[in-house]
């Protein structure tokens, strides 16, 4: 492939984009069933939360200023007019000289505005002896302080964790709208591949990269589907290409994506009608290969048959693609933490070079060093923290830099 | 509750654990089924990885002795002796003066220790001419340079991410020893709580911790169900908790926990046969009427009704049980960040306290503020990215004082 003709990968995306928009769609599901999904519409709450004027405490909702002149030595008595057990109504309203009994979360009766916590009273005939004075709005919860009728609580594309999941409960929300899963096949190529429990014949080795990128596929939030391996056939590759074009949205093939003479991906695409090569060769490393075409609004991405370079590719290019079809909010798309190059780090000028990190503590201080690449092991990459992008014009990091470590997980 | 017999959580704990050893099974799984779950098995390569010599480069394959003298201006001509197309076995062994062309991936013939980059070369009447020399070894990567047959490549209680799929891949295996999910049952009681999706009567709230403790258990690696909410009924709570003990390996209540009096729980378990109350209170805040019981070696959690001091007790206590249980291997089961205090933190002496914290970026340093407490608010809690635990003893936090932060997901 010759090295002139690669693309940017910002100029591939941006050459995608301007041909092809996600389809976005969303489903209604039970609310315990929409963990880790994304949330598909904007929540505003029907209600106040607290739905009521709610006792933070146990003990005695007063009229405040009837405690205004209570003390140690000289208890103020008040009648004890009524109980508003949790849950329930207060049967009457209180009166100047009254208390009721309440509990944590208990609605304040109307005619009260502040409540005595119980180890500052004592019960006696009948008569409540309040020993401190309560400003009004003391020890109790306003209507409406935690979250105000009409306000939006949850934004569109959220991902839904158990805390928001909580908080959708706590307006009475059984059921939310959620975007559809994007749902993507992946399929490998090459002569030499073998799949996972089958008899490994000499020469050829296992198939990894269905599993990495299935997997890696759900984890973005993805419905994915292995639809197995195609050897060395172009007919056949070409059928495996229509099948998926019609169930799924995005389509991942690895292997078979460079111009020699086994590789079959380019071929595919091209007999396929309305095909469209939006970029064959990124400017990246690894991952040079990679190929970008869209077919009847449908992409599809081929990976390089290598397994690291594939799952780099996926990282850099799969993921934000996955993301961009399930609506995730951008701000949620990665996590990023900050650390000192531990090391000079080189870099291909000319293409943008992304190199796998690992992290360490040292003095306090967070260190990122490289992980050998050239090297095409699976355990390297299994070692990984997270990964850093180093720009097409730049040639090194110098040691103690700062860099921004992409995480993995 | 009386603070004085109030135990410390590591007590209780242990207490706990002098009677109780959570059940331990696994199960075999498709490999890209166990994404997510628990390695049940060291793993160790039934093979080398590479499975053999491979091409880490499209070239010719060559002795590198062959080479020595070759250079840019004096090639060295080797005879085009055969194809070792990738996923097959060369058909001959390399002679002195022979070359056999391979792409990246190839097994490299017997005879040949090394290979020659195809930029180097140049192909003339079944001859090829080479343009550098090769040391032995070089531009191949030798069997089980990456894994060595028999060694381990996976421990016993990892997680498995794609990454480590993609290794058990590697090795061939289809299917993956883990272990069985604990099983958890999920209740919550209290007269004033609704159903979510159900009509809200004035002074009722809806229920959050049936939906927060859910997905927290099923996050941290359980197989949870709700079983309801019981409003105010001994026999009630008895009889879920019954049924809950038949299919459940932990039994989580949340509400009814203190000793006041619509509290059950602790009379609910007093019924029950052979029943051990092993903590009632605990010395943490939040979380004081946390109650921890076992009946037929199954325990039973008895949690705060506040949302917020459940969803706290769960992190601290609940979780590291679940995991216990799901045999996740300690160094993976929390993640935690240092920080330094944004502000100066008070504590209350005598008990563990834990306080829900933001993380903040300020001039390259990370800070970590309190977020408020004593309101009750779902809100709070859905903000805040993670808690401080704050020792017994420890009365105050300095401001500037480093911190380490438990990340809440």
């Amino acid at each position: 492939m010759d090295d002139l003709r690669l693309i940017k990968l910002q100029e591939a995306l941006d050459k995608l984009h301007s041909r092809w928009r996600p389809l976005i769609r969303t489903e209604r599901v039970k609310l315990i069933e929409a963990l880790g999904r994304v949330l598909g519409v904007d929540v505003e709450s029907p209600m106040d939360l607290p739905p009521f004027h709610r006792s933070a405490v146990d003990g005695y909702a007063v009229k405040a200023e009837d405690t205004f002149n209570a003390g140690e030595e000289n208890p103020v008595e008040l009648r004890l007019a009524f109980k508003v057990p949790i849950g329930t109504l207060p049967k009457q309203v209180l009166n100047k000289g009254e208390c009721a009994y309440v509990s944590t979360g208990s609605l304040l009766p109307p005619g009260s505005d502040a409540v005595v916590m119980l180890e500052y009273t004592h019960v006696e005939d009948g008569k409540v002896k309040v020993y401190r004075s309560v400003t009004p709005g003391e020890n109790m919860v306003r209507k409406g302080a935690d979250v105000k009728k009409g306000s939006r609580i949850l934004r569109k594309g959220v991902k839904l964790t158990p805390r928001r999941l909580g908080l959708l409960a706590s307006i009475g929300l059984a059921e939310v709208e959620v975007f559809v899963k994007p749902r993507v096949a992946v399929i490998s190529t090459g002569p030499e591949l073998v799949e996972p429990g089958e008899h490994l014949v000499e020469g050829k080795i296992y198939d990894v990269n269905t599993t990495t990128l299935l997997s890696m596929a759900i984890e973005a939030g993805a419905e994915a589907k292995a639809l197995g391996i195609v050897p060395d056939n172009l007919e056949e590759l070409v059928e495996k290409i229509k099948e998926a074009l019609q169930s799924f949205d995005l389509v991942l093939v690895s292997g078979g994506t460079s111009k020699g003479e086994v590789d079959l991906l380019p071929r595919a695409i091209a007999s396929l009608s309305g095909a469209v090569m939006v970029a064959q060769g990124l400017a990246i490393k690894p991952g040079k290969p990679t190929l970008i075409a869209l077919v009847e609004d449908k992409p599809i991405i081929g990976l390089p048959g290598n397994p690291t370079s594939a799952m780099l590719v996926f990282h850099v290019l799969v993921k934000p693609l996955i993301q961009e079809m399930a609506e995730s909010s951008k701000e949620e798309r990665t996590s990023f933490i900050e650390a000192k190059a531990s090391v000079k780090i080189f870099s291909a000028k000319g293409r943008r070079e992304f190199k796998f990190m690992k992290l360490e503590v040292k003095d306090g201080q967070l260190y990122a060093y490289p992980l050998p690449t050239g090297s095409e092991a699976v355990t390297t990459y299994a070692s990984a923290d997270g990964f850093i992008e180093i720009p097409e014009e730049v040639e090194f990091v110098e040691e103690g830099e700062k860099l921004l470590v992409k995480l993995l997980r």
